[in-house]
């Protein structure tokens, strides 16, 4: 699809190759190791109404994870920040998801040594994602709580986020086999840890509760803990087990890609009465109010 | 480059979308789940000689991974097997190194639902990898082992391969760091596995020994088994510990980049006196011996 002179590619604009263009023209090289290693680190900001959410901290932990794996941007702080201004300006987009990304790149044709690769850098932004639609959360989802135990952080540092899935994504088949659309993986120990692409929170006895290690250090999980304080709530990061889960009064998972989203039911049984809870709804409520925040939110230069 | 008509690619040819074309060209879009979430198996097969060699091992084996991953490669094996056929002969190389691959691929616009996805294909030959060059062999490769756990298989089964090398390149960087230019990954009990893209055999009292679990169950490492039952040795598929490698007389690994390759050195130690082992140095030739014999290898249509 293509837009308007000055608003050209509304289905998604990347910066790939060091040019923008449309996201169906954005590609990587079968080569890049990005793609035959996995060797590579993200992350995803949005935009809310014509306004990056949380940008500072995004791109505190895009370049944190970018440093763990010794890779190389190429690029600085500020022009990083340009160029995702930019790829929304040329979509148009007043809601979007925007993803920034460095792989390992390639090495030079005869080599295997990951110092001399060039890494690659890509951003790009597309309509904004919803992991559950607001037609599901209105009436909350089912959740899998799997047997897979989700890659431990000694071996992939789960708060570097990558693009290790496999785990993840094995774990939806099977949930889609039990009749649910989202699903929970445990780590070694049984504790919960995440979904693919998102934290989890339980309000257990009247407490919230979520993992508080093995998972994704999520922005939205940050700003949860924030309004469960606002609110005069009380939230702990702690070990959460499948037991604690399944006897919650309310549980949500949350995620950049569609913010604070209610959970009915858990193993085929209800969560509660079966209808999200009081207490998501007002966190959720909050949570999206704070988009209004200039704290929260940076303009987008269209 | 650009070659001759009839072999108009030298240095790569891949089948992607449904076409061949220029490795060069060969790309995969950014939004494509084996790059988003690693959801992808492949294998690799290689030519030697202008023979595939043990190519329906490698198609049985990547048969097996598409199925235990839930994909669809949208091609029979004839089918497969002709396309693997067509990317060799158009580069013409005698010598090559050819990939097979199939990814979860992308979902409609506004889904997530990984069974309508349309998974995504694509081969490529480029020319033959050596792990470690020629010249390496010779005096044998350095070797890190590291304390960095590879990924278990009950998150990811390392049988299935796969693109989860995020644990392999960390600790190869490791290596480098300490002077090393190959590792080698443990167990979360201690026990080796494997480096990034090889098996490991270590001769220790007059035995083979190599990882039973944890690995990649590599055809390499298979052809090893029996090599060195017809050489009248002894192997066993078997726990393997750091400190039965360090007092190993001789060690080398093995990968289809590149055969058989000697470690002379681990640790900063030397193995044996230092130097590649005589058991090694025949297992090697006889690998490549095999490649001459009509049993394992299949011509290629040139």
């Amino acid at each position: 699809m293509t837009g308007s002179p000055d608003i050209p590619w509304p289905t998604g604009c990347a910066f790939v190759d060091g040019g923008f263009r449309p996201i169906e023209d954005a590609t990587l090289s079968i080569l890049d190791m990005g793609v035959t290693r996995g060797d590579s680190t993200y992350d995803v900001v949005h935009v809310w109404k014509g306004h990056f959410y949380r940008l500072d901290d995004h791109l505190d932990r895009f370049a944190n994870s970018v440093a763990q794996l010794r890779l190389d941007l190429g690029r600085s702080r500020d022009e990083l920040t340009d160029i995702l201004h930019e790829v929304v300006r040329r979509t148009g987009l007043r809601d979007a998801f925007v993803s920034m990304n460095c792989t390992r790149g390639r090495v030079p044709i005869g080599s295997r040594d990951l110092r001399i690769a060039r890494n690659t850098f890509y951003c790009y932004a597309i309509p904004f994602v919803w992991i559950n639609t607001q037609d599901q959360q209105a009436v909350g989802t089912s959740m899998w709580i799997s047997d897979m135990p989700r890659i431990p952080p000694e071996s992939v540092d789960p708060t570097v986020k990558n693009y290790h899935w496999l785990d993840m994504d094995m774990a939806l088949l099977e949930a889609y086999d039990h009749d649910a659309t989202m699903v929970l993986l445990r780590d070694q120990q049984g504790n919960l840890t995440e979904g693919p692409g998102y934290n989890v929170f339980a309000l257990v006895d009247g407490h919230w509760l979520t993992p508080v290690a093995g998972a994704l250090q999520g922005i939205t999980r940050q700003s949860v803990l924030e309004l469960v304080v606002e609110t005069g709530g009380i939230v702990r990061e702690t070990l959460l087990t499948a037991e604690e889960l399944l006897r919650a009064d309310e549980v949500f998972v949350c995620s950049t890609a569609g913010g604070i989203m209610p959970v009915s039911r858990i193993n085929n049984g209800p969560v509660g009465d079966g209808c999200p809870g009081p207490v998501t709804t007002e966190l959720r409520d909050r949570y999206w109010a704070r988009h209004d925040d200039p704290t929260w939110s940076t303009p987008v230069r269209y």
